[in-house]
């Protein structure tokens, strides 16, 4: 690195390279970005520039340019970081139909060689090796691509929350007791005493309620102590939760469709050029999502070759046989209380079964929801009944005592909901820097 | 509780309180809320029943109403959950002029009396004991209009964000290594390895520079093991965090400066109603705010009789002082290099001094930001310099070998942002659920 860069000064972009066109012939203009590749001949060098959100050809023949600009352009290399002043210049044969003559160059930064990862595409690597090297596997325009669909999602869900009344809340991190009971927690000491990683808001949502909050929603962090290492695990991940007050399972269940399907809206308006990237073709589904029973899921599991007893859970191997079954998103309603939470309101017409559902996307669930009891009596015999003990949710039953609304809601896993969007098969490819059983860098 | 509840079956809300005017004398309406008072004479019941949005009288006349709706308005209690289907009565007596007459009414959950806490403002209460019942303090009109305010704010911020775009990012809050050295970390252990919770999102956004994500935001928890326990410090608090490329600390400034502005405009228009509930006079500074250097503070801190050393950071007496000289929003600019992290660029022209900021609003720090070292060679001289150890900060540092361009960026702390637009002299006041030294519940 004996290279002195320089500096920005009063230097600043005009232009990304998307926004230039074959129309723009002769105009000045400013680019920055990276050198994501470099072709020097005798008298001339070719630079494809890139940016976030896309690249530019520049053409440096020794003929048009000064001195000093053919020497920097002769010294560039594969991903340093450049600024370019330069004249548009229309060229049928370029791609895009235009490029720059360069009138200065600035190496804002110089890149060590060689690369631990090819950004251009060109070489395969494996998920281990890009995620090491993330942020050179994230200047991969198909990586750029998912996390820009990733923002427009969000931005898309919490407009759908505004529209509908919500109020956005942050409830804490930490927290002094489990949500679920004690398994799949990350324990740490906060000063004196032990506290524990939040697993879910579900119990602050549910305060908010008695707090009158009405309807709130909450994207934020949970955290999940789990063993198990799959596509479709994270211990870390985002959460999309809402909570809504004098509201029912078929409500909080509306909210949700309305949010995944003004989602694809949105990203079918916002977001052409990254799923054309990431070569998705999105299908707009239009609501209701079909709903079925979990009985009907017992039938069609075990008609399928795969054995499921009612008051089963659904096995990894009862959702690939249902999501061979189904298309698209649909719901699972009608749940056996027992292998639901605490928390989740028994049906008064058929108490065995409750107010749950989840949401399902062919074979993968991406949200899961309730209407909540409210009623502090049976709330505290459905504690029990779990085998938990009430006096460790001292808290949060307080909260039912002194005037507790009937009340619904879910939770969506962002990065579950970006698999589908993005149609990625690993769902740490859906979230920038993933933390599994074994990573916990970068 | 041998009371049993309605349920709430086919009823909704068609109106929340403050939607019901005068004018819709003699319409049907469902209301729903908790009752926030009630006054029993012999024939004659009023209620005022409260919601998110507002307060409502229902008038329960023994000769108007059916015998058990009467006998269901004698029954009520304070905090009881209710809906009320009845008829608007246009009455200039009644607090908003208007009042309802019940023709049904159903009672969803029934509060114990008394009260460990008085939602109705009537009986003042402590910190602590409001914290300990956060659930019946968030009901009191003047704390939901706050977070109704923090809400809009968030919103706002945001939309200033995509305007000049930035991508949302996730980072992870479970990282391997300390972000400006070992101190003030929560540890937890992270199945075989160590880890910390998250003190900022820096060296990630940094990293996303280098990915190319050009401009970044990110709201989300940060986690401080700080011991004091101040009236402006919280051990988890949210962060507004950005970072952009091709930038220095004057354009960071200047979207900080947008951010603001626009929110305290976005304010002024969308929360009226709260605004004027929390007694809050929002004032619209115009931009560029006030750039002090970090000289002329050390002056101003001198000349009010607080003694402060040139190279010092301003102690908790010269934030005062500041506060008592300066009005409204200003910058600290030109720092001494020395007491800010190690990820800060130093001025070319004065190596002493530094390219970092703070956003002050009187005596209050709510922002800190700076064009960062971008220059491998340097940014290991500083982290040396600082007495860290290049060795624990490899997966960050390895994002600077690669071309990284020059960038700057800032965090506004969203809680101590609310005490300013809030007009709150405890942090504790402008988060839900606070965490402090002593505090972990609810």
């Amino acid at each position: 690195m004996d290279v002195k860069v320089d500096s920005l000064k009063t230097w600043r972009r005009t232009h990304y390279t998307d926004e230039i066109k074959g129309e723009m012939d002769g105009e000045e203009v400013t680019v920055m970005g990276w050198i994501n590749s470099i072709r020097k001949l005798g008298k001339l060098v070719f630079v494809i520039l890139r940016d976030r959100e896309g690249m530019i050809q520049i053409v440096i023949p020794k003929q048009k340019v000064s001195e000093e600009v053919f020497k920097i352009g002769k010294s560039l290399g594969r991903e340093d970081v450049v600024a370019v002043k330069g004249k548009v210049v229309a060229n049928e044969k370029a791609p895009g139909g235009c490029e720059i003559v360069p009138m200065e160059i600035k190496v804002l930064s110089k890149a060590h060689s060689p690369l631990p990862l090819d950004p251009s595409e060109k070489v395969p690597a494996d998920l281990d090796t890009r995620l090491d090297n993330r942020f050179l596997d994230l200047r991969r325009p198909k990586i750029t691509a998912l996390f820009k669909v990733k923002s427009e999602m969000l931005k898309s869900v919490r407009n759908t929350f505004y529209d509908e009344g919500f109020i956005e809340v942050n409830t804490p991190k930490l927290v002094a007791s489990a949500t679920e009971g004690g398994t799949e927690l990350f324990p740490l000491s906060y000063f004196e005493k032990e506290a524990f990683l939040s697993q879910s808001p579900q119990l602050y949502k549910q305060m908010l309620m008695a707090a009158g909050f009405d309807r709130v929603f909450e994207i934020g962090p949970i955290f999940r102590a789990e063993e198990h290492n799959t596509r479709r695990h994270l211990n870390e991940a985002v959460s999309i939760d809402c909570e809504m007050s004098f509201a029912d399972d078929r409500d909080a269940m509306e909210i949700l469709e309305k949010v995944v399907h003004n989602t694809l809206l949105h990203l079918k308006d916002h977001c052409k050029k990254e799923l054309e990237i990431l070569d998705v073709d999105l299908k707009i589904q239009d609501t209701p999502f079909p709903r079925l029973t979990y009985d009907e899921v017992v039938d069609i599991v075990n008609t399928k070759g795969v054995d499921m007893e009612w008051g089963e859970d659904l096995s990894r191997a009862g959702e690939k046989a249902l999501g061979e079954y189904m298309e698209g998103f649909y719901f699972i309603i009608n749940w056996p209380r027992d292998i639901r939470p605490f928390y989740t309101l028994p049906k008064e017409e058929d108490p065995k079964l409750c107010k749950a559902f989840d949401l399902m996307y062919r074979d993968l669930e991406i949200a899961s929801g309730a209407q909540r009891n409210h009623i502090y009596d049976l709330l505290v015999d459905s504690i029990k009944r779990m085998g938990l003990n009430p006096e460790s949710f001292e808290s949060y039953l307080q909260a039912f005592k002194y005037g507790m609304p009937p009340h619904a809601g879910w939770g969506l896993g962002a990065e579950r909901f970006m698999m589908v969007l993005g149609r990625q098969k690993n769902i740490r490819e859906c979230i920038l820097f993933p933390r599994d059983r074994h990573r916990l860098t970068p």
